[in-house]
């Protein structure tokens, strides 16, 4: 087999409404559902305030780190969407009113006979050799710097960005993954798992315990990026259950 | 009116399942209600893999600058739960079957006639010095190390582990809210709103775009620790809302 390639990201929430329990997060999920399924490791997420300082703090921690950033929030067209300056204060640049930004959203409040408002030209503000991320959804669009994609909060605007954005990207051999249910807890195959686990050191065998609120089970999810491997894992995490099935009722 | 007390906090939540989108996070979210709600502020979130060196960067990058720090997951009993191991670590001390935790434990599995195999003894696993936290679902404690409270990962658990914690902590005075609903869109109130931000220095006034499919209307949610001013931007707001519907209908 050819080496698997693997490339790697973070993700950077922004907002005062996720940390006050206001607003409940809905990228990140998504996000990671998007990069597994595309072959890119999200790594890490952090998510921080809407606070210059901490902003770039975060993003230029991230993106000396990661191959691809993806950010969420503080787009928009009011007081506290300060990503832009906080990118372009992040990479060391001005922070202007982008041309072709003004042009797109001038063309599409006169279509729509509004006026094209002070805040409003807020939303065509980008750090100084960002290109654009379209927004399918409405008009305004997020940017790339460097290896950071800024994006909108909004999950319907952030999800539409991510689609276009995507196929372009360099991206990875995707990770595979099987799941097997093991009706016992953790704490029933936590030892043979161990060592089932140290015979397939090519996958990464995750072990996720679910509460029904009585009893515990398990869920094993195996993860690797050779199918074959992945398939001589999963044939001994279920005759490691069935072995314990089999104990069990002989006991 | 007497000073309002700070007290400040960050979470780190741990686990790959939540970074390949296999689960998606409910500690997050329910963590910073409760911390709203009792006075403390969450100011940064940060999610990473079952990886020791990613665990112990960010705690001990975290349990520096805030009061306090929660995480939440890998306390479990299988190869891949290693948060005790990493916070152990990220103290200098030695993580060890901690006798008291060993004892709940062991009698909460003789009681059930189940066998307290070397898994399940993982759990009693801690570092040393450290106090326990209840867990009043499943019995495994959680642990407090210094100013850092670790949590399991499933959301029951999480729950009520956070709720016998809460009422020992140091909280400072809680931050009051009070939402005003706008039929228009952030690029319509943009402007005026920031005047009426800068008029109340005191409160923070955030405003959340809501999007229906086909257009935008906005939650402005005025945020402060004192009643009297943030009375005093609310009606401020209304205001501002009410004299763009008599300018819209006017013109």
């Amino acid at each position: 087999m050819t080496r698997p390639s693997v490339v790697t990201a973070a993700m950077l929430a922004i907002g005062d409404e996720l940390l006050s329990g206001r607003t409940k997060d809905k990228n990140i999920g998504h996000l990671a559902d998007m990069l597994t399924m595309v072959g890119i490791d999200l790594r890490e997420v952090r998510i921080v305030a809407d606070d210059e300082e901490a902003i770039v703090e975060a993003v230029n921690a991230l993106r000396g780190r990661y191959d691809h950033v993806f950010t969420s929030g503080g787009i928009g067209p009011t007081h506290d969407d300060i990503t832009a300056d906080a990118m372009s204060k992040a990479f060391g640049v001005a922070c202007v009113h982008d041309p072709k930004a003004m042009h797109l959203l001038g063309a599409m409040y006169e279509r729509r006979g509004m006026e094209f408002t002070e805040a409003r030209k807020r939303m065509a503000r980008m750090p100084v050799g960002a290109d654009h991320i379209a927004n399918p959804v409405s008009t305004a669009p997020g940017f790339r710097m460097g290896n950071v994609y800024v994006m909108a909060g909004v999950p319907q605007v952030f999800q539409a960005m991510l689609d276009g954005l995507l196929p372009s990207l360099e991206t990875g051999t995707p990770v595979l993954s099987r799941t097997v249910r093991s009706p016992f807890g953790e704490g029933d195959i936590g030892t043979p798992l161990t060592e089932v686990q140290k015979h397939h050191p090519e996958t990464n065998i995750g072990s996720y315990p679910k509460f029904d609120g009585k009893t515990f089970s398990t869920d094993i999810v195996i993860r690797g990026r050779d199918e074959a491997e992945l398939a001589a894992a999963e044939a001994d995490v279920i005759a490691m259950i069935e072995a314990i099935s089999r104990s069990r009722q002989g006991g």
